[in-house]
């Protein structure tokens, strides 16, 4: 069964996401629909991107993912279909495709040209509810589109490396639900740059010269629990997208507190790791 | 596959959107479930029906729609099944199917008297997961329900035309995700009243004169970008229902502001319409 | 098919939930996925089982109900998978199975040791997803783990019967969307010890000497809706799960207030019931 997934700004509570799917049960029986987020902050591309790249490979190949962000046709702005990873992906040519991925290039991109019947001011499902079917049902991209060479490029916010690559200077991409903290800075760069050298990762409140694998890893079992310190523990992990991630130990937003609001970080601020020469 | 769809009033945290859907798998193996929301704010009818209004329509004909908000029976309100524009809707009698639609009238209407077992009060898994499963499994309205001659009518906030048919009185009626303000006047209403004559459109701080068909129509492609005004920049659209809705530009509620707040636009605000004699 | 459902502190915008589903279509054509919730406060194990209690119990036997909140492995804390009631549940082994319950012994339950991969810190994605699709596919438990004695048994919160018999001192275990306090007081236990006397109920602003079976019940139905005292009434019913739940009439958190605003009581505060000698 052919699986579409959306990925929008839509909230929890608007009729949009119960509409799209609608729409898409009237044209296929036999779909299956999943939900990655609904919840993107408004017109916020990057979260998105960081959203749909976390998810998507999960999915089977051939999976068709539409992306109901800023996706509105402007004279400037047109819809598009890409063919990317295996995966198909219906989004506006907002640059969304670009912070998804720099180094997978697309095996097929098509400007979507089936806008001939009036437009709504919902684009969803007008034209990408058909796209996303068309493709379910086997069609190929040229049907709905013609090939275009380029996408939008969004320089987006990529780490920095200085010339002596002792330090690499990165920004806060993404803060997760439990207030975690994602910086731009992959463990593949890290390993890269620092080449096992000792280092410093400084960011606001925090200073952090170990970086662990998985959470409880900063936790040391072999104190008594009554002894250990555990609750509110700031600490640095490699998260499960491959990123440096901030976080405090069982963090609770609510209650403890978060790492964005203990280390007072937001989006876009600085990450900057110092390594030491040997 | 026979396609039953929930809207309540649950929220996103507690059991009972997942108990309903667990009681409706126990009943019919081969159904799909689908969420409109679960975010309505607690029994507020007005909200339901535009959620509804706004979504269901794209589903297939003959679908399902279970209602729970505001939906325990009582000596006042007792539970109907409704037969209208092709579709199913399981609710309470307490007023909504009016405010869904003033327009088409039902098919079939009957007072649900499946109440013989022990109620709990939680109505919706009870009551309305059997309805809608034997309606899901071909069956009749006759056979859980009596027919009724009369559902309730709530007059709700309907917008007023002045007898001089130059002033259309309405109100706000839905505020989205995005902060957007959605009044009760539709486009069709002011192209009947309005006939193409100039116009002032009023609502606390909001003053316009021209409704766009979609949002980027309000700004000006031709200016340079940089040059352009387009954050925060504060417009009218008939929306994808068709109402007249007031909106920012590319506005995100917890940063740049929302129409909302903006305006200062809370539910019920008026919102009116001055034409001018040509 | 095979039924899985998701209950998790994940939240409604981040990747994981859907990488989980993902992962598992990817693994299980013939599936079908429900999400019970995912916005369990973080690490939250009493709402965890709450929620999961007043819901698992409405699905199909058989079903698998995968379970992510605090679930990383620990050199303390292993990963299990329990039959109960006829229902496979997989979870870290952090005590949740016995805040789900007290009284329903475990028919299976295994410690699943298919971590030989190298673990990302995403352990649902890792290890539940295998070991929901393995149980899916009709594997049995000894396959993915071995037989394992005992549980982790949190003592959580119970309600103290006093040695006369004349008292129930409970707690707030649970504060629902319309803001209604759930105690851990079962209509059960107040039978068996109340045996029909009087009583008064006192928590915080709380003081009440009646327990309704459903909301509406507290309202008069003979007096005219005009003079009727409706909005914003405080009562206690049985709720739908059993327990004894301070309730306001129609409470709309965000508006009217709710009964945890309105009585002042959080979760973990005392519910107390002394029964009167008749």
């Amino acid at each position: 069964m052919k699986l579409i997934t959306l990925t929008t700004d839509y909230g929890e509570k608007d009729p949009f996401a119960g509409a799209v799917k609608g729409a898409i049960y009237s044209e296929l029986e036999d779909v299956r629909i999943v939900d990655i987020s609904h919840s993107v902050s408004p017109f916020h591309l990057m979260e998105a991107a960081y959203i749909i790249q976390n998810a998507y490979q999960n999915f089977p190949k051939g999976s068709i993912h539409v992306i109901g962000v800023d996706s509105e046709l402007t004279p400037e702005t047109n819809h598009i279909a890409v063919k990317l990873d295996g995966h198909y992906f219906i989004c506006a040519n907002n640059g969304i495709i670009s912070l998804l991925t720099k180094d997978i290039v697309p095996e097929e991109k098509v400007e979507i040209n089936i806008h001939d019947r009036t437009l709504t001011n919902f684009t969803v499902l007008d034209v990408f509810v058909k796209t996303a079917c068309h493709i379910a049902r086997g069609g190929t991209l040229g049907v709905i589109g013609k090939n275009i060479d380029n996408i939008r490029q969004l320089t987006g916010i990529a780490p920095v490396i200085n010339t002596a690559r002792n330090q690499i200077s990165g920004n806060v991409i993404y803060i997760d639900n439990y207030g975690n903290v994602v910086s731009n800075i992959t463990k593949k760069l890290f390993d890269e740059v620092g080449k096992g050298r000792s280092f410093k990762l400084e960011a606001r409140g925090a200073d952090i010269t170990k970086i662990y694998k998985q959470y409880s890893d900063a936790i040391n079992f072999d104190i008594e629990k009554s002894k250990r310190e555990e609750e509110g523990k700031k600490l640095a992990v490699f998260n499960s997208g491959g990123y440096i991630e901030l976080a405090i130990y069982k963090s609770n937003p609510s209650t403890v507190g978060s790492a964005a609001s203990l280390f007072g970080l937001n989006y876009r601020d600085t990450v900057m790791i110092n390594f030491t020469d040997k």
